[in-house]
């Protein structure tokens, strides 16, 4: 009983797995789109109503959902501290605290419904791939993180040293300069902050030439380790005969 | 016969069959310009008169190609719901409708016309290069569309969390959000709508750290699948004795 | 003594033709920044007069440069006609037409002076991979360069048909939507012009999720056809027993 | 005594050189923190008083490491001339500099002590992959870097013909257009300075279609290199019998 269970909940290679697994899949997206129509202005009571009842209807399954994956798990405990165990329960979590806690901070805890949406992803060759790639490229994301934060830094300091006196009230501290660092380096450029002293031109001008090609390297690395890590799950596929050597 | 009519058309390598090829696309070229000039606004009636035969000429050019394509295909059914079969269909479906439907629906369908663009792309090495290569990168580009609309969603409920009440006109609920979401992860950043508080700011900050380099890894895949491409034609073509080995 | 002259005008590999090629360069740099001050409000009438004497200079000496050139080549005609020789020509021929022309017209010929800057990218090792890589993705890039052209002529269509009314002044036809498809797709965002319709939104939202990705592929394709070019070169420049294996 | 000292200061891989490491590296972090910190408007005189100590602790600290750093280098005027000690001395440099010189010229001099930042970069075998990957693509680096510079000259050339006369105030010469550029070519956009002539507007279309890509292809060279320079190292490592094949 307990191993037909696990081979519905944990396999989607049988017919009723993926079953399950689209069931779940579809209530997840009715409940985000529940969510989103919830903050809507000017919404019907009537509607209000209905979003509730789908609402509770969700997360009664949703909490099911959980405590089967509980009970047929191997080692339930690693299945409670793992990436999805935890999603799991975040996605029901904020509703029960609504009882527990006081109704006024109902409303902070209802935003991490949202996470349901990283219930989305899970099991595909594809999804290996990319803990391949991040294994591979782990070393390199790290220091590009850590070169990032340095650029944010010095961006940041350099641009408050050249705006501070001219703009006050955009770039009053090296803190608040930080918004413009993350805006400018990522070419987001909104145009609420910009440099206006000829001072803070030229210093922008070069921090761009340098600075953009930082923040673009590691979706390039990403890319190319993803290259790699189809060749090695490709070898390895072969190696156990399941593909043939032209694909 | 039919077979002399399906070299010229359908074989783009012979000398009327690239006269044709030309011919079709230059009159693509010609209907897509007088489309574009007649949305100019005070165009004098004279060369409104010219541009609507152009617009008639060239519709009854294309459904005798549709027709002579029908007629010279193997399969005339597999032509009708092939991409360029559709497409040569909505290039010049819109212009019949006209006299089917109330005259005021119109200007809605003759915006179709713009399809015939499409028909501008048609067989070629290159584009034979990038079926190959969506093929290879298909399952990539399905994981990183979901987690694209996942991020969208996430940061859509976030900043919405945010700046709702500082801004409740732009943020005026999770969808109007996602109009900020896709203008900054694409980073475009127009500048109509940005976040104006302490806490909206900082949660822009960490989701154009991790989010930008999400939504540019695609063109990164296609790019070096492109390549990967490239050596598998290279390779089946050499092995065909058609190229030589060092190309 | 025509040898002699070669040598040092087309051979950066001798001692004489470094310096020739450092002195031209130099000189370039020199009638470019005087080109850039000219322009700057309020100048002096001194400083106007320096400023024409370091013209009148660098276009005798360039003048020279080229007759030299001329002089030396082994097939004066491909060399006047080739694209070094073209912009040799550009780069004094609006100093003499100030005197041919009428005056009022100077000022547009005077601006062909910028085209002094491509003087400045001459015979390398590296030139000449970026000549190997875009052999490599040629089909390739004309490709991306029709797909980009349709997918600007059907963004710039929708947007038209989509915000024409709201905002007949900034999309008041289809040529004018254009500005908005090219500045959004490569995701400069101005924020001179936006969608502000709700179906101009959701157009846009599409646009970019799959249109972004289309514009950045060629900048992926180069640098991944100039690694291969690398490997080309490496690989030729080992046969020939230049390199070692390890390079 | 003094290798031990050595083993400690310049080799992480021992317990006590893993210590001294991370000490120093939050120190870093302390005393950028309350560099920026110093920066906010409307601090007490309290929170002055103690950041002031912070700062006296920091330097000494740093003072105390620089001389251990120059006692037991092997060659300690290498050790100054290098990249690190010039980082290392930059750190402390100003905190002296205010007791030489002129206390109005204080607060130019201390806002070097950003550059403490870039002591947070040190030794690993990531960073080695960096060299590696910088040598191989530095001639593509140098030749992107002339040929970003020479479409910069033009473009801000091109866009001062279309829009001077328009637009005096923000293209008023070359010089003032070349931010125009950086900001256009870069994709950032802020909006403070666009085209708004028809010529102006029509040029921009061609630059972007053209230098957009110019200007991205670096992180793209970047990040192949890297995958590039990873075999090389992981090449390396196997012939030393470090690691095994299939990493």
């Amino acid at each position: 009983m307990k191993f037909k269970l696990k081979t519905i909940i944990e396999d989607n290679t049988t017919t009723y797995g993926r079953v399950f697994d689209y069931f779940i899949q579809v209530l997840i997206l009715i409940s985000l789109l529940s969510f989103a129509i919830e903050t809507l202005p000017n919404i019907s009571n009537n509607l209000r109503g209905i979003l509730s009842v789908i609402e509770i209807l969700c997360v009664v399954i949703f909490s099911l959902e959980y405590l089967l994956r509980l009970i047929v798990a191997d080692k339930p405990l690693s299945y409670v501290f793992s990436f999805y165990g935890i999603v799991d329960l975040l996605a029901i979590i904020p509703f029960y605290l609504r009882f527990a806690l006081d109704l006024r901070m109902l409303r902070a805890f209802r935003v991490f419904r949202v996470f349901r949406a990283l219930k989305l992803i899970r099991y595909s060759r594809a999804l290996n791939r990319f803990h391949i790639a991040f294994k591979i490229i782990k070393e390199e994301l790290v220091l590009f993180f850590i070169t990032t934060a340095i650029l944010l830094f010095l961006t940041a300091s350099g641009i408050y040293y050249f705006e501070n006196k001219a703009q006050p009230e955009l770039f009053s501290s090296v803190f608040h300069s930080f918004w413009w660092s993350i805006v400018t380096l990522t070419t987001v450029g909104y145009g609420d902050v910009y440099p206006i002293t000829m001072g803070g031109k030229i210093f922008t001008f070069f921090v761009l030439i340098i600075g953009v090609g930082v923040v673009t390297v590691p979706a390039g690395l990403v890319a190319s380790a993803l290259s790699k890590a189809r060749e090695i799950q490709n070898k390895e596929l072969k190696e156990q005969g399941l593909v043939d050597a032209e694909e």
